[in-house]
């Protein structure tokens, strides 16, 4: 059954309803739970669409959503890791994780799936960069609108956020990172960061 | 804080996360919880890029990723309602939903975004047919690997999805609707389906 192409495809959708499962350390706006990195992937793709006109260059947004898609798909293997506490060997392993899953694909839309991934890893594509932009931007807002929660629970404070993913957004982003430096300055007003 | 275009870009996508407590029918395979919208259009999406080789017109593929990534967000209105017992009334909540949510970004964003989930719903296009079949399909593929779950707690019985959804899916995808009737015939054989 898993022979014919179109029942390959079908065993990668499969294998990645894992990512369901993948907890991640915000919780959403409303919810007393931990978020996933698939709902995390559905809405970083959205943002990242509904941001389209801040692009700071022309830029191919269809390929920004497809890297938004696949980038957490490694996680599979590796789980989440706070991004302010990833260690080089962490990334080995969601890359390995990555290649695995890709595989179960008929090998020329493995290679394709792959190298969707690897580009967002590579941050060197102006497609990657605002898909990072926006990847660091969205745990940020919900971290807004929620006191802080994981930067308190995790020990991150205000000059982790702007040195590390603030300036992120900024490069990617730049009429995000203006909005989100006002949003941030606000939030240490209000505590929301560990000290 | 709402009134600059970023700014209202931004309270929609937090206002869109409560689509991650839209509870659906069907649970993840490996989980024992009931699966939510939010990772549902994840998937969904990434159904439609994996399956894109077997379109079977050429159709806009980016633009089925977008009716996709939207397609749930009426929900958050109206809740889920299982698609063997949708009603009229169901719809026309979810429509005002989407109207009410879509509304949050600035007005040409807005139309933008509400065509496409009107184009979804009018499942016209050749693009809103092949997302709705990936949308039939993918509840379908969690219960086929979950012994008929939300089948059985909801007395659906085989010739329901044969005759409402797997039609659709056939519609859209022909290649899937091919695999699909296999995979349905065991399924029945296996005893998945209510009686």
């Amino acid at each position: 059954m898993h022979e014919t192409p179109i029942a390959r495809r079908i065993a990668f959708i499969v294998e990645i309803d894992k990512l369901k499962g993948v907890l991640r350390k915000n919780k959403p706006v409303t919810l007393e739970r931990y978020e996933n990195a698939a709902e995390h992937s559905w809405q970083v793709a959205l943002l990242a669409l509904t941001l389209a006109p801040h692009a700071p260059v022309a830029l191919d947004i269809e390929r920004v959503i497809r890297l938004l898609l696949v980038h957490d798909i490694g996680e599979i293997d590796s789980g989440d890791t706070l991004f302010y506490a990833a260690s080089a060997e962490d990334k080995a392993e969601e890359a390995e994780g990555a290649r695995r899953i890709f595989s179960l694909l008929p090998p020329a839309q493995a290679a394709e799936m792959f190298a969707l991934w690897e580009e967002f890893e590579a941050a060197q594509s102006a497609e990657a960069r605002f898909a990072r932009a926006m990847d660091r931007l969205m745990p940020i807002l919900l971290n807004l609108n929620r006191e802080g929660q994981s930067w308190r629970e995790n020990g991150v404070r205000a000059d982790d956020v702007r040195s590390r993913a603030a300036s992120q957004v900024d490069a990617g982003c730049p009429d995000a990172g203006r909005w989100l430096a006002d949003a941030l300055e606000n939030a240490e007003a209000r505590g929301y960061f560990a000290r």
